[in-house]
């Protein structure tokens, strides 16, 4: 039997807070707080105007080896760890999968993809690819891609090793259980740990930010608007 | 006079069932065949919600040379290899093109894509750019190409060299005559010798499938109706 | 005092003209005159259907070191250079940025864009990121980027180092005050010394064009009327 | 306390014959036996004319994020994975770094690589680079590297995460204890499953090879001794 | 039976007259006759102080398809086309290979060098890699390749397509006839049509050159000695 | 005439401190003085064992467009800018030059390099390539380049357009006076503000340095020997 990992999942208050925040505030709150570049790179949201945050769960692909992974003894499918990531999904949850950048294969398809919409899952992020794009995109399931490809997971180099380890994505660590915020400008991690003090901070920024807007757009004064000049302080 | 090879075009029931089968089917069947890549990486589709399906009219380019190439001889139009393949078109063919990557040089504009659709082609596939894409899209042109330049054809690096030779795109061999299918997925290459055996092989596929997914849709087992288990056929 | 290079802006007249010819002329105009590759590589229309034309005002960005740029020094708002480049902006005018291709620095977001918009500027052009795009978009503004990453700009390895002077941005050097055109095909660059030129001999190509094209889209000979063939042009 | 897993190290008989194999014979013999490419791609010897063969201790590397990993708790070198790593070295042992192809963190140095010369370790190999290439060239220590730079391992993206996991590396996937050669030719891994077996086939090859080449230099017919033709093995 | 056209070689006068030109001094003169680029851009010098100068035979690889090339079939050595190319070599030619930029598929090992060795080929040019370092590097055989792989050269994504036909390999055309020029700055290629213009353009820059090189080695002017300047003839 | 900002050239004694130091230590210590990444990557010794330190005069070159260079006008020698550079040479000067990663444009050749060693030039660093390998591997001139073109400067794409301002090379930032010091390791870049600091806290590390090395040569334990542990010190 395939022994995996259990996430433990954050306070729903959470969840709720650093979504609401986006992840502009969130990426920019984490670089001032020493975490540099909390963003994935090159991994880009398949539907515009979609956000969520959940907990991650994740998936490792690696180059296939016959000793490792052969098509024969995959034939039963409970050994494909791929299924193995989704059975562990539950309401709210984001799939987190490093496809070492592959862009040959569609690590889930239609099927699966249905199924995680069926267990509510919250998204998907892959630094890869996914296939069945015509039949996927009906399910209007929010996900974080490089791209689309009509190939299998493992029809060429890759394989799923092992599910809730840790992983890299798109440049960044991710542990079983961080937080995963995605937006129109992408992908950032959350780790639990910095979670309240990132909500902090950034809830401070956004209350005179829509009055500085409405002054900028108007072609007053970047000087004066943004940031607040003391001066304006009144005025606002 | 240039001499270009005419290619074999498959009867239009193979064309139609490749079509419907849809790329990831396809994709998937010749990858269980030993066809470990039929897809054409990073060559996207344009207009989401295209499928075709037609037989390949290939272009090669190569790298410029001026014993081979050069803009004073060049100003006859009918030298011109782009324009040749063109007046291969039959309805229903598909133009690809091995444009070696090269992101500057706008292969076809907006004549010639006129010239193209006028003549009943089915879809343009590249290995590179085309360019004028504002009048382009107003022809509602099925075109899968990894993007867009304002340069013409032979402005930098690359010129046509050959009609119907066999070519690579897209890190896949493409036979003149072999069947190209395209969708939101992206290009796989059928060779017109796989062709039945995918059709065969694909179909197999699809008749539980639709089942299964609402049922995956409802939040049931994985397990029990993807693949579709024994258990479950007869509810089926 | 940060000292700042005025930029001379050409006539209007120039502009308009240059707007309406779009991209794909100009540039095989300036590829037959000599300028090989006008085009920026990589950078692609955020939205599809802009055509913008106007004078660059230009920002140059480097990777940092600790003696030239610091957090600490750095907050002082007014010695960022990406705020002076915007105080420059007068209407019509297009933000050209050489962000080195770095794709984890959003050089612009929300309230800067803001600000930009409401000074009129036509557009923005990066050979790098912007972030924010949730909100940014809201702002309808004429944008050509490589992407998009929540980071703010000075979060990772760059840094703004000068406004106003020569730079290279997506394979093509910009010199302030260089008039810019870009639209659905992507940016290109038209020196100020070859706008006259440029226009002059882009008007000739457009007006049996249209003609042509009418006849192309019926499926009739390419070789009678693209280009076309003095038999055709009494017809014509 | 750290927990590192041990490695099984395999008979020396084997280790003797892999290594008078060289990696060419056992890549191919592995490529017919199903494994396509046990070859690490740009990963480079860095002194030529060295064979080594040994059983693989593995160090992970992931990007940095500051709960994991931070430069103050760092301050105590019994934290650091490099080092643990190494203190599992045991003579002929060769470690193994996936360090994602960082080309910016030299991940041992001076004083790493004399320890692991002093313990009798047969040789490094890296996806990615080292540092104090001066002094540790003096050591005449076997390394298959994508470079140098000056950098220490934590000092710009990455830091060491783990010890004796499987990994990645050159487009390879390592179990720790599976066995590495590497050559000229660059690196290759032997599966301990499949170790027995590349032997046995390996070593037919061999024999008749030596009168072959003498033939072939002296201009000898290819289709008579290369594969050795019925007709010449009398010869022979 | 397998077609392979023959090339015409040049006289040895051009042979010569090139090969003691050089390839910087070729290549310059290229440039100067309208030949932008005729370096083969990556492909390295595999042992320093080399100079060839000889005829193409071209060799073509492509992406393998199960239906042009197949393991089984390919059982019989005569039907693999990268053992034609070496059947017609002549004492003096120069085999290039289009091999895709692949770093995975050692196109030619030691039996095939050995071979071409000993039928007097000048040198080996392939874009991409050769395999069996350690014995091929007895041969002192002049090799200008991105690398080596011990991988064999079917073993992974490529199979050999065509021979003698015309190419591009690092990014030049390669009609086969044409002279290849090669030396530690690295592979030029010079069209059969354009050599003795080369020649004779070459040849007049050589006279004056010892002279300068002394001059500025003992820290003279550059603006009078290089190039020549009138004032400065007499003294030479 | 063309005008060129000359540099202020450090100390001697600055100078060969830093020389002694070698770029490991001073890359460290740099990285712990908040200069996250001070090496140039992708720029390789072209001989080993060379060592240099010294002030750097700067090129850049940027795309070439026809209203900035054209070949006619370049015929007078004198508006060269790669000449100019050299002009500035002094006695243990490096010349760094931003050729934006350019692969075919040979920046430097036989006579540049024999004049720039006549002048008493420490060493160059390019962002891209030289020519004439063979000529000037003669003058046992230190380098650091990414390769070898036999191109010359302005054969394809880019030209010289400024000499000493603020450059990035190998993604590091160079200003004109900064103190380069390059050996096998690579390249790095000491600000001069930084020098002293630099020194101080480098020379710091060397002392006992020399001691652990011959014991963990030995096999002894690195916990005790590496950094050298207090109860080892009495040893020492």
């Amino acid at each position: 039997m395939i022994e995996i990992a259990k996430i433990t999942r954050p306070p729903r208050h959470i969840i709720e807070a650093l979504r609401s925040l986006g992840t502009a505030t969130i990426a920019g709150t984490l670089g001032h707080m020493g975490f540099r570049n909390p963003h994935m790179t090159g991994i880009l949201p398949q539907t515009k105007g979609n956000v969520i945050c959940g907990p991650a769960l994740t998936l490792q692909c690696l180059p296939q080896r016959p000793d490792l992974y052969n098509h024969g003894e995959y034939a039963d499918p409970e050994t494909q760890l791929h299924r193995h990531v989704l059975y562990q999904v539950e309401e709210g949850d984001v799939v987190v999968v490093d496809a070492r950048g592959d862009m040959r294969s569609g690590i889930f398809g239609d099927m699966m993809s249905t199924y995680f919409k069926g267990r509510g899952g919250a998204g998907i992020v892959i630094d890869g690819v996914m296939r069945d794009r015509p039949n996927v995109e009906k399910l209007d399931l929010p996900l974080w891609l490089k791209g689309w490809s009509p190939n299998f997971h493992v029809q060429t180099d890759i394989y799923p090793n092992a599910v809730n380890v840790t992983i890299a994505c798109g440049g960044v660590t991710v542990v079983p259980g961080d937080i995963i915020v995605a937006d129109d400008d992408g992908v950032v991690v959350v780790p639990l740990s910095m979670a309240q003090a990132v909500i902090e901070d950034g809830q401070k920024h956004a209350e005179w930010e829509e009055f500085s807007r409405m002054k900028l757009m108007a072609g007053e004064s970047l000087q004066r608007y943004y940031p607040l000049h003391p001066d304006a302080e009144e005025e606002y």
